[in-house]
């Protein structure tokens, strides 16, 4: 055995285990704790399993789950950023890119390059994977927060607009599921959880 | 859309949050907090996809990823029981299987199906699969524990013997990784970090 490649494996992996400690907006059903990073990885990969089916194409279903464990382990440099903070936003790319190469780089060469793509195709979006990944991304926080009554919305005063252009990105990976969250959210519209910004039309 | 189906799924989904509410013996990397299950199974996963090549035999990774992600899933119910735990190991398995009758059973009756034969052939060991996720199961945590210098082996006062029962099971998965730990527990009976308790040849 090659004991400085397995080596470089296990320094990745501790440093992955920092994860653990980034904190999310969203908050675990029953209105627990916020949730980490770790825990939201985690239920995309098991969600990218079950939900298989409504995914608008043929999906490699292992490189999928692979890429929801691994979608934000940039955040242990650079941090979450909330889906609805534009001042986060501007800066966020930057600082997962500098992050990326510093985690990755603690991998052997050939899993560094492997797991950078992985990581690059998620970010890209184009991939059918990478979609139904995106797809879990926001499926997975949606039913958290919808099962707590969309508690996470009103603290963020988040605006209808904001959430279905985050939404319609689902759409891509799955029309299906992303057809289910829209009813569901008209109906948090209807009950004063998203603020109503659209135009009306005459 | 079969939206009955869709229902059980996201009920099954919402269930499986709760993991992330149970509590482990191991701790966190850099002396951290407890690690719960949903975070110890994203790890697994995680390890799975990148030590494959240390597996004995040719695995299904995909397969070997979702049984990483749910084994511990009937903790929900029937709570964690610590490996050397040997009260709790005696009514473990009842425990765990009623968990697994009702926990289940909140899927479409197909995925019931296929996550029950994956969590039984996880806890049958014997696939080259499930052996694998064992390894993870065992390699996770000692990895942990490792980084921050054997303390849940001190905290529990865990001998040597009980240590290499469990890690002789590892190498039905990895005899490479199996090895590896051996030459690092030794170290820690060295430390004083795991009790000595088996007899001196002559």
């Amino acid at each position: 055995m090659d004991k400085e490649r397995l080596e470089k494996q296990i320094a990745f992996i501790l440093e992955a285990d920092q994860e653990k400690n980034i904190t999310r907006q969203t908050h675990l059903t029953r209105h627990g704790r916020n949730e980490n990073d770790a825990e939201h990885a985690w239920h995309m990969a098991v969600m990218a399993w079950l939900l298989k089916e409504y995914s608008n194409s043929e999906i490699d279903i292992a490189r999928t789950m692979m890429m929801c464990l691994i979608h934000d382990i940039v955040e242990i440099d650079a941090g979450d950023t909330y889906a609805y903070d534009e001042e986060g936003l501007k800066t966020q790319k930057a600082r997962e890119e500098a992050a990326k190469e510093r985690i990755f780089a603690l991998l052997p060469d050939d899993q560094r390059d492997e797991l950078t793509a992985l990581f690059d195709e998620f970010e890209a979006f184009e991939t059918p994977e990478s979609c139904f990944a995106h797809a879990m991304d926001n499926f997975q926080p949606f039913l958290l927060n919808d099962s707590n009554g969309g508690g996470d919305w009103r603290e963020h005063q988040v605006s209808i607009s904001k959430v279905l252009g985050r939404q319609t990105k689902s759409a891509k990976g799955s029309r299906e599921l992303a057809d289910y969250v829209l009813e569901k959210l008209e109906d948090h519209v209807k009950r004063g959880n998203i603020i109503e910004d659209r135009e009306k039309s005459e």
